[in-house]
């Protein structure tokens, strides 16, 4: 019998693929369908343009199939940059500007080079899921953060969770899984908190496509010293409906890419070339139909409001971006609920408990509904479902 | 001034974006272009049908751009399991096979399986710097074996360095960077003594396609139990000239498959779809070209042998796939050689001292010559400009 190292051993497993084994060996028939609002992924291709532009890539570069550099290939690094500066009112560099493969490989890269075991960092409940698996398995702690009204994270709450083991606060605005979006001044707060105790911020904006505010979201790049806390966190996937190519970015002080550049040639060597050419021609191309995405997933988040404020029992605590968070009415723990949900209703998302940690009375109250891969009939479809479940 | 993790921050930096950076400031004359032995990578994109039948899934087929399950597609895995289960006569079923963002990716997703900080693994020296770079900021040690005769590790020598904290041996073979191919003999001997004692064997074949023996390298998997045992790693990248895109594989027990899964759902959520649509295809399609590949690596390999015979001083102690394991003749530390080679010689190879611990004095004598990427007159131009060159 082989070791097993007991961090990964004790981490979860992924809640993702956990929720699609419950739809094995269950039909749902042709009239009821199943809903599937458990991820959030696009389920349509990239605009035909990116797509052709991408296979004119593979056709005619050598280099979108050869290795590029480890923190990224430097016209995307460049774009970022310079669109970044651009939206955020700030001085970003290039050399500020990593690639990474997929955003959730940007948390692990910075994380490596923040934390190590027994140290500790603040994660706002609901958490995202893959944050805590990765904490959990490098031996990290994850402390949790209790939203107050609206979901919104409060820096004073947060300051008594400090201790001189903390090197971190994360935040994820729009947040999964709560849909909430955090205002700027409470961004400014947990900045100005960080800074005097010297700790990181990381703020993962990797929904910010589709925040429901014009303009920018904060004013924490404006800072001409930004460098000295903020570690920013994005995705291309949602924006150009990029997922299967995995290709995210991060941004950080140049002191700190000499470390990121150590974890990422290591577990990465470099991101998808391919992925990262569509990436930039979505930046240079795609900026008018975003607009029109994001304002289809706005209505389709009104819709969900309205679907869900006529529903008995029900109660939205945050929507915007992909997901709302709600309550649900029965007596029952959401991880039961959502089993039953499948069976029942033919409707799969994930139960709350799985965003929070184990025991936790708020987990067992609440599911996550990824509701942006589902259009006004299809949310009304869930909503007339949910409203006729019997548990 | 944020947090630094030490373990990260003691971490040696990237090698070959260390020795890219060498390049900077120095021009090389049209008569005398620089000769980049450095990096195992094809130079020449993928044989024009696969990147046709790539282009064509990157625009007809949705789920080449949509996230895929984490451990890889179905058909994948199920083609790895069969071709593989044929090689090498034994028996392996696809939910032993996980696919990955290259190979260095699987590495590190078994290791995190394995080992936690404190924890000991087994690597012959030279190691394969990724390697060592990923045990550092683990927190895990690296325990160096040095080769004997044909740079073949001896498991009678790798016993005596386990303690009650070693987790795994790593092989690699054929080796990067000395180009041993190990016999089976030496694999076998080292899965005995990995199954007395209750560790792991990793081996990694990367750079199985270029081995020049015929049939099968070793017989592991015709072992029933292998997977109590053995953990098989490999790369697309080499065999389809698929670098840029990060497909990797790696086979081990279902059971170390639920923790993997774990990781890769972290770090990765899936490998690029287009990679390994590309990997599937030419596995389908490209045995004949595969084969043709390597007659051409073989041929090239006889070449820098005879070269480098012809060569007063230097000695090849190493010599098979993409590498050459080559002791200098001068008097003078390999990384201060390999810096006057770029200037003096216009060649850029990497110094032995990347690929053994500090201050061990084979790497100071050593140099790795990742040969396959110059042809045979590219060898003889090498060979003469490392004649000429006086220290």
């Amino acid at each position: 019998m082989q070791p097993l190292n007991a961090a990964i051993a004790a981490t979860s497993r992924p809640p993702v693929m956990e929720a699609r084994r419950w739809l094995e060996g269950v039909t749902f028939p042709p009239e009821r369908p199943l809903i599937n609002v458990s991820q959030a992924a696009p389920v349509q291709p990239p605009p035909e343009p990116l797509r052709r532009a991408m296979a004119d890539a593979l056709l005619q570069q050598a280099d979108a199939h050869l290795y590029g550099p480890v923190l990224g290939r430097p016209t995307l690094r460049d774009a970022v940059a310079r669109d970044w500066s651009r939206d955020y009112g700030g001085t970003i560099r290039p050399a500020q500007v990593a690639i990474t493969q997929g955003c959730n490989q940007a948390f692990c890269a910075v994380m490596q080079t923040l934390a190590g075991p027994g140290d500790q960092i603040i994660l706002p409940l609901p958490w995202y899921f893959n944050h805590k698996m990765w904490l959990d398995m490098q031996g990290i702690g994850a402390v949790g953060l209790h939203c107050g009204q609206g979901m919104i994270p409060d820096a004073a709450e947060a300051e008594k969770l400090l201790t001189d083991r903390t090197r971190a606060i994360v935040l994820v605005s729009p947040n999964n899984p709560s849909g909430a979006e955090y205002p700027a001044e409470t961004l400014r707060a947990f900045m100005t908190l960080a800074r005097a105790r010297g700790i990181a911020l990381i703020l993962d904006e990797t929904y910010r496509d589709f925040d429901s505010r014009d303009g920018a979201p904060h004013d924490l790049f404006t800072d001409p010293d930004w460098a000295d806390t903020l570690i920013h966190l994005y995705s291309f996937s949602k924006a150009y409906r990029l997922t299967g190519h995995r290709v995210g970015a991060l941004i950080a002080s140049e002191a700190r890419m000499v470390q990121v550049e150590k974890f990422l040639d290591t577990v990465a060597i470099c991101a998808s070339q391919i992925g990262q050419i569509g990436a930039e021609w979505g930046m240079a191309h795609l900026g008018d139909w975003l607009a029109g995405e994001r304002a289809e997933i706005l209505a389709r988040r009104a819709a969900m409001q309205a679907a869900m404020a006529d529903l008995p029992g029900w109660q939205v605590k945050g929507c915007g971006a992909y997901f709302a968070w709600v309550e649900h009415p029965f007596d029952m723990a959401s991880d039961q609920l959502a089993k039953r949900l499948v069976a029942d209703a033919g409707v799969l998302m994930l139960p709350g408990t799985m965003f929070m940690p184990d025991g936790d009375a708020q987990g067992a109250r609440h599911l996550r509904i990824a509701f942006a891969n589902v259009d006004a009939q299809g949310i009304a479809a869930l909503a007339g479902r949910l409203a006729a479940f019997r548990p």
